[in-house]
């Protein structure tokens, strides 16, 4: 165990970036798939991680006005036929509960019994049930807006399922709103995207791009979707929350209409938006070094780890140790409370400091009988690359701490800004040089090309060969007149960002 | 509207009380039944105290050394083929999933496509599947005890739903727990039903009495099933948390073994424990009143509704009603800060008033001009069956508010208590006297019968007979040498508390 995680992560990132997430997913404890098939367990540290992450967002959605509830998971069949786009979308990855007991066959073994007059589809996002309950909520414009959040567990059968960011079933929010006017849903739509992309960079340090997906890839039955595109360690893409307006496409479907001030019956203009647990695999992407997982202090289950080590006298140093978490934690740091533990396992001091590393967490102290007695205590910071571990005068200990924290939150954005910054082609202007740039070796050199689009149908097939998409259309970008898409030549209309994405 | 509520909800409880549940369940808008049969949305009201009971009982569980983790919602059918006891327990109440796509067919309808090569069942409990992977990372007695929970939706078939109280889908927490002896295993196991026990009688204000489980009500698989029995006002029990002892059933099936510190291989004891959003229903069946629903503070989505009457000038009115919320908050009370809000809608004042009544706000206070210039604000609170609106100085109100909240959370209890012992009959010696006493009408004068049992499986028949059954054998009750059984008159083993149950 020890001499594993002393040599880090392998692979590394620079052999084989997709391997490397693998193992540091494993190896930290994050998650695994298992039992079925593109199904996943999120571990305890995984799950600690989605808990931080699930709490600031559910504040900040909150702070909008909306308010939770929650919506069957089964969703009738019949519900899928009256929105076309919709269904088209979703169709080919729906699992469908046919039956609702077993039964012990002549052969011993239990099979399905009792099938279900109608199949039942089990939730890939919930536009058509919550839909039908608004129809049937909303009377009168004074019961709009009318807001409402969902945290849930969502199925969409993969076939090629990767751990964390392509699972067969997923944690996620699902917002869903109505509203009185375009202007209002549209509004609700750009608001919520400024909230996840807040959260991203605040929360999780990964600084992202916000825009508008191409027609191509919209969500299924929306008028327009936005999205906040964040850059892997690899250059590639990541997607890490959308929001989508939704226009009367689903309210004309569901009859989900309001009599309006003036007395005339109107149809609702919808929104939904939707953050999943594949940000735990960005936050891995994004900060994850050769040594394991790197957590931004305010999504680190735990932010500092302290190992007493224990070969004298083991009541004198767990009761330093335990003083110095008192500290710790009435210090404080800007994110509130100091989230601390003595590691108090029946394990050796080094493979609990490896694990930690490993785990990511941002700071492990060490505290033996000699700090004692020099009046220090030796810390390793996470983001040191050489690990070094530093004694720190006791005193003080706390306040360092606290400083730290604030230093490595900032720090791990800074390090993803510059990489989204330093990476971001903006002088690729030929298809010669597009080529090029995307059939390079991704993890060292790839990144985003950002170039003006024809939105021209064919540049599909060149996009396709390179496995490139345009991962959003960026807002507060500039066209000149007469700029050329980079693909074909001709007339651009919008400015994209083009990548590899996961 | 407003006449409907003004008259309260029809039937009262006293005409119908299950009927008069389902009406509270409904004008309350905390939770219906839609889309499936059987399936139920929690509404945005509901899903609040649902939200607050999780906020409770997760940190009442963290504080115990467990810690959540997640595992997936489809279980291989054959997980089930090993654990006979327990597969016999639930087989008749799983939904089966056979398929992964829809695809249309000829009618121009869409059908389940692509077969599962093995069908997958939704959870209707996880131990089959978290146990699998508690083997996988259960090594040495270092990796014990492993603690884990887990929030999840649990899929049971139910043929005859009833809102919140018997659904197909509900929402739960469920603890795993692995022990490296049978002596922890059974203090997690009473450990947890105390956590419960003090979260029913704290959060919930419902008292309950504490026991386990006869042999036929135990959970399948289980060696013992302790639980918490609490009396809904018609004197009904409603099962309110349970928590298993598992033996060696589960990991003896599973192969989950440890190596000792002997370096001798051994199994594994486990424990499995959990709470339904059930207990919202609890709540309503324990406190409501013919009004509608009445919270204790601790569970209210808000503790106090800001009504502005703005006839006059809106703008001093809701400035006023803004810095008496403000005032309201910092006073705060003994649960911490107060959920205050000033209703803004665009309702009419009265309408108002009676929605935050029948949704069991605990106060109302209602704000107009006239208040101000008086120096008073009127308070309507809802533990007063005559719901008065009492005019009290602004000066102090605060303050008056924090002791109402933490006298009305204490009333509940001490009311739901002397229900509870009032109720409780351990007069009853005969036959005679038991069959008369559950013949009678329930929501007037049913309630719990505290007698001795033989245990004799032959007064299943007599129970049956009358809807009655074991809740549980209490515990620290002494039971004579000479005790005879209530229903046979033969010798008693035990005390048991006899009820009708949901």
């Amino acid at each position: 165990m020890e001499g594993k995680a002393k040599t880090g992560i392998s692979p590394t990132r620079a052999e084989d970036f997709p391997q490397w997430f693998q193992s540091v997913v494993r190896d930290a404890e994050v998650a695994e798939l298992d039992h079925v098939r593109g199904a996943m367990v999120i571990r305890p540290w995984g799950y600690g991680i989605w808990e931080l992450m699930q709490r600031a967002l559910d504040d900040a959605i909150k702070q909008t006005g909306a308010v939770n509830a929650y919506f069957p998971l089964f969703i009738p069949l019949s519900y899928f036929e009256e929105e076309a786009k919709h269904v088209e979308g979703f169709a080919k990855e729906m699992a469908v509960v046919t039956h609702h007991r077993l039964e012990q066959g002549e052969d011993g073994l239990l099979h399905p019994a009792a099938e279900l007059p109608e199949p039942l589809v089990v939730r890939p996002t919930s536009e058509t049930i919550i839909g039908r309950s608004f129809a049937k909520w909303i009377n009168s414009y004074r019961d709009l807006p009318l807001m409402i959040n969902q945290w849930a567990n969502i199925v969409r059968w993969e076939l090629r399922p990767r751990v964390l960011l392509r699972t067969t079933e997923f944690l996620w929010q699902e917002g869903h709103t109505a509203h009185a006017s375009e202007e209002e849903a549209l509004e609700e739509t750009q608001r919520m995207l400024g909230v996840y992309r807040e959260f991203t960079e605040q929360e999780l340090a990964i600084p992202v791009i916000a825009g508008e997906k191409p027609e191509l890839e919209r969500f299924p039955g929306a008028e327009s979707t936005l999205t906040i595109e964040a850059m892997m360690e690899d250059g590639k893409a990541l997607q890490c929350g959308t929001s989508h307006y939704l226009g009367q496409n689903f309210s004309r479907a569901m009859e989900m209409g309001f009599t309006d001030e003036d007395g005339e019956r109107k149809l609702c203009f919808t929104t939904s938006w939707g953050i999943t647990t594949r940000m735990v695999g960005a936050v891995v992407m994004s900060h994850g070094d050769d040594n394991g997982l790197r957590l931004p202090p305010r999504v680190a289950p735990r932010q500092v780890q302290i190992i007493p080590i224990t070969r004298g006298d083991p009541a004198a140093v767990l009761e330093a140790a335990d003083a110095l978490r008192t500290e710790i934690v009435d210090q404080g740091w800007a994110g509130g409370p100091v989230r601390v533990e003595v590691d108090q396992r029946d394990r050796k001091p080094a493979e609990k400091r490896w694990e930690w590393i490993r785990k990511g967490a941002p700071i492990v102290i060490e505290l033996g009988e000699r700090d004692i007695e020099q009046g220090v205590v030796t810390m390793t910071r996470r983001d040191d690359s050489e690990l070094r571990r530093d004694a720190i005068p006791r005193e003080g200990a706390a306040e360092a701490v606290s400083g730290v924290l604030g230093d490595m939150q900032a720090g791990y954005f800074e390090e993803a800004s510059q990489r989204l910054r330093g990476r971001t082609r903006d002088d690729i202007t030929t298809l010669e040089g597009f080529r090029e740039f995307f059939s390079g070796d991704d993890t060292e050199s790839g990144g985003f090309v950002k170039a003006p689009w024809s939105e021209d149908p064919s540049t599909e097939e060149t996009m396709g060969e390179l496995g490139v998409t345009v991962r959003c259309i960026p807002w507060g970008e500039e066209l000149a007149s007469d700029a050329r898409c980079v693909i074909t030549g001709g007339a651009a209309k919008v400015m994209a960002i083009f990548a590899k994405a996961y």
